[in-house]
């Protein structure tokens, strides 16, 4: 009996540039990408892009096929730019990934050609997917156009689509050869995914970075009132940070950690239970805010910091009181432990604060007090004192 | 205009051991194996197996669930053992994945369960690719129970299935947490899928090792007779050279060199021209040949290191010449080069011998002299000469 020992390391590098106007024809951060790349011959490039984005940027397919025009010596586009509908339901139907794997093969797309998603973080990881799949992997470009898809999901490697209802069952770990965040395809936002964005900042700025908490909290009037500025640089900052924790830890998750989950045992099940009716980041926003109380109840987070966290959440226009939380619901969320329990594979994980700024992680919660946080929130919010 | 660098590495470890019946409650490396896992919880283990082995290995199913009863405190075994139609078929059909990722909804396998795939070369590709999209990926374990797959296709990183008659259009490049090769399981393969598999281990000794090839060109007739030994150190020899390849690489072909394709631009073509009736290792005992003769024809390989090829080859009982390969259907099988260059991205890349031992890479071939090798082949041949 004897064995043979493999093991190899596998390097990925990508770039996440930020722009305005990316198909401008002057605009030559796109085509400087392609002409870097180590290609000898000219490559074929695949859209695939968000229904909602085509909608209220009715210049983009024009604006998309004038560009490419200007750089035909360098990439030749496939003329048939593929709409998706935006949004959840992307991931939902499985045609769609149909639709692009045999996209694929009609335009003779191979492993040295390209993909680019263009929209939210649905169109994304389905589109991600569907290249990851195809071929063993396609090179896949992704141009996020939400606040959640430009600062979290759509600058890391995870992709993924629903599979009879179940949320991201099917997926891989593939990541980008690029990004290329457009600030300007914010601006058709509504304001409910404008807002649900920033929930993934102020998650990644609690167990993190007191300094970028403070700066959200200082900018959270000029953040809900849509200030582009501000927006650009909290979408950089959070990116920068999201970066990090992908590129220092487990990016695969071979491991069982996953310290960047602030909020979120709560978050998913609180999106099914409203059949997500509720935006991810939305549902985020409530689960931190839970989160952050179950912390003070333990004696974590003092009593000041706790109201910083509610009160910037409540600033930005987050509710963070949903009647599926409720006493007669309170088990479906308290459900929601037990499944990520099972999720990580038998032992849980969840992080709290020790201090804004300060995540730590525990194995253990207590119901009764979540149960508690549940109560506070409810008492503590505006409109459920009026209803 | 700015950007984020964004860079890693991931590292890939596993091992590969080499047993005989690795279900003897006496035989501990597959219980060693879980044992050394570092779980704090008990884990599950979901089997799909070839339905060519169970009908070979009557009692199979029982000393599987026999073994996992004895190590019950280690692994939880799903008892509904999922037996898979062996062969292409298994990657034909869309359904045996569906099959395999209800299955992993159904039982409750998370990331750090574990799925163990146990059949040929077509069942694990399947297998693999199931458990590689589940849950953004799931652990396998391979227990590959041809030649092939043993020494070449079990061992490596790749997974896939067939889509719409597109052979391996689907896929993903993740390893395996374990391989378990199992001398045993080979007694019952049919001769052509024992020989198949050997040609492998020829294209890998002559690109590489000339010692190697000197070792299965002294033991062909050994290796005919289906010697065990024989093969045994002809598997372990070939995983060896296979994983090393591997690592020394680039192990999920992000750039384009894939100089293990010896002998196999023809073969994928000759495989599908044939319907895949030839066996992928008879396809590839052909394309090696061909090659081999093409290298002569440009003065790279010796007229005696030539012959040594081809005797070695007709030695072990393979057909070096398929009437697909003749002059009415010749454009059928160069046609096969340009699908591999566009399977590469734009440039050709085939490897020729410059003597045993010595594969050298040529991004051009001339299509003359393809003919050429193939009617010698053909004037060579003596089931063609009897016809
Ligand atoms: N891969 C990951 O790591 C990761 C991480 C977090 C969340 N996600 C996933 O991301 C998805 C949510 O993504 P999202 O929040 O970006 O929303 P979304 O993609 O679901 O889009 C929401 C809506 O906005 C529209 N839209 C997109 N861009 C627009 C624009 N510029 N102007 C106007 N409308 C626009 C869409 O058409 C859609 O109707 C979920 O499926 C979630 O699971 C993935
Ligand atoms: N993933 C890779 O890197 C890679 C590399 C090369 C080939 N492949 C793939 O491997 C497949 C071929 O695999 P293969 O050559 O192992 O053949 P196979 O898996 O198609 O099996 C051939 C036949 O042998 C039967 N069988 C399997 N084990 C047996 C045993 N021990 N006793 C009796 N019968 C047995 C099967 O039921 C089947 O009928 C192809 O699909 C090919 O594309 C994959
Ligand atoms: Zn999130
Ligand atoms: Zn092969």
């Amino acid at each position: 009996m004897s064995h043979l020992q493999q093991s190899f390391t596998v390097r990925f590098a990508y770039n996440v540039f930020f722009t305005e106007k990316l198909f401008t024809i002057t605009n030559p951060i796109l085509a400087d990408f392609f002409r870097q790349q180590a290609n000898e011959t000219r490559k074929k490039v695949l859209f695939a892009i968000d229904s909602g984005v085509v909608d209220t940027h009715p210049n983009l397919l024009a604006d998309i096929k004038a560009y490419f025009d200007q750089y035909a010596d360098l990439v030749e586009l496939v003329p048939d730019l593929i709409i998706i509908p935006g949004g959840e339901v992307a991931k939902n139907d499985p045609k769609w990934v149909e639709l692009l794997v045999d996209a694929v093969d009609r335009y003779g797309i191979d492993r040295h050609s390209y993909v680019i998603g263009l929209g939210g973080g649905s169109i994304l990881d389905m589109v991600g997917y569907a290249a990851a799949i195809s071929h063993r992997g396609i090179r896949h470009i992704r141009i996020p156009t939400t606040v959640l898809s430009q600062n979290d999901s759509g600058i890391g490697v995870k992709n993924s689509v629903n599979y009879r209802g179940k949320k991201n069952f099917l997926g891989t770990f593939v990541p980008p050869v690029a990004v290329f965040n457009d600030s300007e395809f914010l601006t058709t936002l509504d304001d409910r995914d404008w807002r649900a964005g920033i929930a993934e900042a102020i998650k990644v700025a609690l167990i993190k970075d007191a300094t970028f908490f403070e700066w959200i909290e200082a900018n959270a009037a000029a953040l809900a009132a849509r200030d582009m500025e501000t927006m650009a640089y909290l979408i950089h900052r959070c990116a920068e940070m999201h970066l990090q924790h992908i590129a220092g830890g487990d990016p695969f998750e071979i491991g069982s950690s996953r310290p960047l989950d602030f909020g979120h045992w709560s978050a998913h099940k609180l999106e099914q239970l409203t059949n997500f009716e509720l935006r991810h980041g939305e549902a985020v926003a409530i689960g931190i805010a839970l989160d952050s109380l179950y912390s003070q109840k333990i004696g974590w987070l003092s009593d000041a910091d706790t109201t910083r966290v509610l009160a910037t959440l409540r600033t930005l226009g987050f509710t963070l009181y949903q009647p599926m939380l409720d006493a007669d619901h309170s088990e479906g969320v308290l459900k929601g432990l037990s499944e990520f329990r099972e999720h990580l594979g038998g032992r849980l994980t969840i992080m709290l604060l020790q201090g804004i700024g300060k995540g730590v992680e525990v194995h253990e919660i207590d119901n009764d007090l979540v149960r508690q946080s549940i109560a506070t929130l409810k008492e503590q919010e505006p409109s459920v004192q009026l209803a």
